[in-house]
């Protein structure tokens, strides 16, 4: 298989929190509704789980927690499920203009349901600007969503001067935690998020799983309905084994974060170094406030899917863009809202390293890159004639 | 750990199952979305495991198959999003009274939505009365949804009539398989269904994930918002190893459903003639038109938890009604829908059996039953005096 630099897209499961889950797919297979033995370990276990969860984010109660079936879901059920919850309040909700595409179209089902959406607009590193947002708030706003970084090019947001402002003016705050869960501590008493979204597969537990955290006193609408369970917000027979390999990778995460943050990011700051001594090469996002575990770069006269190619031709599996909006093939709505032009956009190179990455991967991309870029900028009609000639003297 | 007989509430996953999973947490992990090697592998098996659910049902096409996180989520899709999608075509949904309880839930949310919803009442076996249905139908009736299968009592509802009544009138029909999709194969051929929800536990696979059969075209709006994976209709990043789980389960299960009907028909069948040799007991259900692998009972002046917590005692693992609902301690509302008295209705016993039920499992429950059955009367405040002074005098 290929060496993998995409762990934005997908993680592999811990091995550790494969043999927690385990048992709980044959033997103590229980449904929590049961009155019986199968079914009150199913129960303690799920309180177990919830408990974990609750130190993963430092949440005062682990009643804060609702499981979901992942992100999207959490998404869903914070932005839609909070502004119908709200919606005698206000109809105004604001997001940032480089939300994952989850949130950029649950903005838009919220705009067909009546709904306004400003969308604050982010600076050339990808930061949203927090007095565009202050100006944006109105007596209508009920919701602020904009992400605790950007899963594409790492750039961290304000969330405790965001949380701040929302405190202020009375506004609950929701935040996607996912692209930072991995390599940022989340303390929701020291930032107050209203609601944080975050998911298992991000932080190495299984796929499929996810939960909503809900301050004390937030109420959402639920989005699915049925048997009542996680207190009538999200129906379902609950997902025993995908929740205590949730929460086994959520505890190991809380334990080896600082130790895996500062690795990862000497591979970060090594592909960035090594990188951009490539000629025409520029770093998208913020060099500093970026998560530790993202890499991402645009290089001139180069379009982003002859170069993934190109890559995997070499067995190195990388992004262009976020996963979920890869395969459109459009220019992305992240670095277009970072002031580059729809060509600049689509040159780009997004590597994301995570637990299982090791120094040999490092060595092996910076070491094919450069002479892919000089062989694919050979042939880009893009290539100015001059640079062109230099190249292929060069190749010969 | 306790003998169990409550498959209805949950079903431990087949080692097959398991084993077929298992490469899709570490090694295949990646995101269908992804343009690189693991990208491909998951978008192939994301394919594969569509077909095998496709021959599963046997659907036209794999694109017929929505995958969701689980039956509710499927009923939540089918209903809610149906009846939303064609709202302007008419505002009338028909139930059955003895419906599952998220499926009452999804109707009592439309009602809040200002839809109409009419429930068919059963007879004292639990099976509609299509007269009644036919008569319930208006010219605003956009949607039936009723079970194949009652999950508590076993009966089978007419599901090819309500199909062929509901296609004369141009109402679409969804049906809720989960209780029967382990004991009676299912052709949307040949009962056209409009919608059916599946689920993977109910047939040995992991919980998490369902799926719903939308025939060709069938239209509902999405549930859940976001990256338009599955179609548009269910957004999320695809849960890989569930899928495969799923669909593993689901080739199983065709392989090998008609013998293990048969055998669990065998089961049952002597749990219904051993456990009515105890006087004063009662079949709750048709004697024969009912899942193979469902024994419903009342005992007269037993309450039905405190017969689960004797049960219990003895390390056997046993419902009193469906799972979602036993913790409410209210009386069954299938039962009373089947004209039973409320202190009837508490009184139930639900025994199901499954893959791994073995002869000895029968045996046992079949041997400490009637005593258990005599001590709770000898302490039932119910109990009639004469026959209470009978029991005192057997049991010295």
């Amino acid at each position: 298989m290929s060496m993998y630099l995409d762990y934005q897209a997908a993680r592999p499961v811990d091995h550790r929190v494969f043999e927690a889950m385990k048992p709980y797919f044959f033997k103590d297979f229980g449904n929590p509704s049961s009155l019986h033995q199968y079914g009150f370990t199913a129960t303690n276990m799920l309180d177990e789980a919830r408990r974990d969860i609750t130190k993963f984010i430092n949440a005062p109660n682990p009643e804060d927690i609702i499981f979901t079936s992942g992100a999207t879901e959490s998404n869903n059920l914070a932005i839609i499920g909070g502004a119908l919850r709200n919606q005698k309040k206000g109809n105004h909700v604001i997001i940032s203009e480089i939300e994952h595409i989850s949130i950029l179209n649950i903005a838009k089902y919220l705009e067909r349901l009546g709904f306004k959406v400003s969308r604050v607009p982010v600076d050339r590193f990808g930061i949203i600007n927090l007095n565009k947002l202050e100006r944006m708030i109105t007596d209508k706003t009920i919701l602020i969503s904009i992400s605790t970084a950007s899963n594409e090019i790492g750039s961290l947001q304000p969330v405790e001067s965001i949380a701040k402002l929302a405190n202020e003016h009375e506004i609950w705050f929701h935040s996607d935690a996912v692209a930072s869960e991995a390599t940022i501590p989340i303390d929701v008493q020291k930032v107050p998020f209203d609601m944080l979204t975050i998911s298992s597969n991000d932080i190495y537990g299984p796929r499929g799983i996810g939960a909503l955290y809900l301050k004390k006193g937030v109420r959402v609408n639920p989005i699915i309905i049925g048997g009542g369970q996680e207190k009538g917000l999200r129906s379902g027979s609950e997902n025993i084994p995908g929740i205590v390999g949730f929460a086994k990778a959520a505890e190991i995460m809380k334990r080896e974060m600082e130790k895996e943050a500062s690795r990862l990011k000497e591979f970060r700051d090594r592909l960035i170094r090594e990188i951009l001594k490539i000629p025409k090469s520029h770093l998208n996002g913020h060099p500093e406030i970026r998560t530790p575990d993202n890499a991402n770069f645009r290089f001139d006269y180069i379009e982003g899917e002859s170069l993934l190619l190109s890559l995997k031709d070499e067995k190195i599996a990388v992004a262009s863009g976020s996963a979920c909006s890869s395969k459109t093939l459009e220019p992305s709505h992240t670095l277009i809202s970072c002031g580059l032009l729809h060509e600049e956009a689509h040159g780009s190179l997004l590597l994301t390293v995570g637990r299982f990455t090791e120094e040999k991967d490092i060595n092996k991309i910076v070491e094919v890159l450069p002479g892919i870029i000089k062989r694919l900028r050979i042939l880009s009609p893009l290539t100015p004639s001059d640079l062109l000639k230099q190249l292929q003297e060069e190749d010969n």
